[in-house]
């Protein structure tokens, strides 16, 4: 696979990343990361608060940005130096989210691209949005 | 547990959660978040890049500063709205990372709060860095 | 965080920790465990058998007093010696289990506290108990 | 397989089940369990520490003793009532662990069996032992 450079990346490229979060997936982010905030991992508490429901953890959702940054685009090389998060909806057990990257702005002298990200559930309404900020190989180095 | 509440926080206060990042925590955050960059899961890959090691991914040292807002200070109860991230420096499999955040600012009237959060290796090396905003219940719905 | 010592633990005191049994956990015990036994992993044996159900490992049920135990009371520090358990009820998957240990007896010269450990279910129905002993440090080595 | 049942099991049948116990393990377990006690997942707070390493959850060990129960000896079929636990020495990650039950005395009336647990680790050290009291089904039930 080719790697993206400062050159090789533009304004209107994107790309996405579709799951469906499980059970499995909250509970084990649970046990990678030690939040276990009974919102996440207790039904009993969770159907007395706001949500009614567990509810994933938003750093779960967020790290599904990661992987269209990491993996897609600008993918392998790209050193990840910033990232804004506003979680705007619950995620659900069950939902299925979509997590899309597009090139905003590339600023060449500094190798720096800016990528506008959205994270989306399987209704459309948007779970996340945020910039993150990504360091790339100068041209000619990927 | 007592939730807290906008009431019962105030500038000053701060918590940690502290864990060494094994090779599982890497393995498990790529198989639920699909980041398979492979500078996290490929020895081969990582050898040759800049950092000569697997490292961690960002969002999993991002994780555990919502483990320290959704489980300790403020805890349970409070929503999570907005998080900035600096990624300052990279975290390698075997790294004992402590993320600490402070309250920064109590806006009372917006049942806000606004956290100051950094995350630590054993060195004492700063590896993140970013404030976090999040919505608590009113005085007295704790 | 301060550890408890010999000297700051006494009667009365108590701490809980709730969990949702989720298959994950289930199957990710077995995993780790080795215990395929079928009646936690195999729901057509299970639906013939006494509990219609899969359950739940009874010492995963065991593995939430001592989370109580070595996180929260008595806390890091203490050296696990001894633990009863009598399982009273099957758990599914699905349960909202709460462990709750109290200190029964303190035995100071000894440096060692008697905990009286009980796991309940969403229903109230006690799923699990049995006593604890631990090993604390001396006064003023916490 | 054809089930044990109170007929089939006698005094001197005895089984095992051995495992290295690995870092993922450990990390799962408190991923499972909740049971982030620094002395299973930080390694710079278990070197200040009695042990000088990151040590394995105590009824991660004893979930061995289960696996012997439900999967060999009595194996599936039997019900387990009671277990009595003495932790004896640190597990350490890396060390190899044998469980071995076997059985001790069997209460025919009462469809009950008692069953004499060790675990050992590779340098033949006991770690762990204990009673199990399990309930059979009853002769032609199995």
């Amino acid at each position: 696979m080719e790697e993206n450079t400062i050159a090789t990346i533009s304004p209107g490229q994107s790309a996405s990343f579709s799951k469906t979060v499980s059970e499995a997936d909250v509970y084990m982010f649970a046990g990678v990361s030690g939040d276990f905030n009974p919102v996440h991992v207790n039904e009993e508490y969770a159907a007395k608060g706001m949500f009614k429901k567990r509810i994933a953890h938003g750093m779960l959702t967020a790290s599904f940005v990661s992987t269209v940054l990491g993996t897609k685009l600008p993918g392998p090389g790209a050193i990840y130096a910033k990232q804004e998060l506003k979680f705007l909806a619950p995620v659900f057990i069950g939902d299925t989210l979509t997590a899309t990257c597009a090139v905003q702005q590339v600023i060449a002298e500094k190798n720096r691209v800016i990528m506008d990200c959205q994270v989306t559930n399987q209704h459309g309404a948007k779970v996340l949005s945020g910039e993150a900020a990504l360091i790339l190989p100068a041209a000619g180095e990927g």
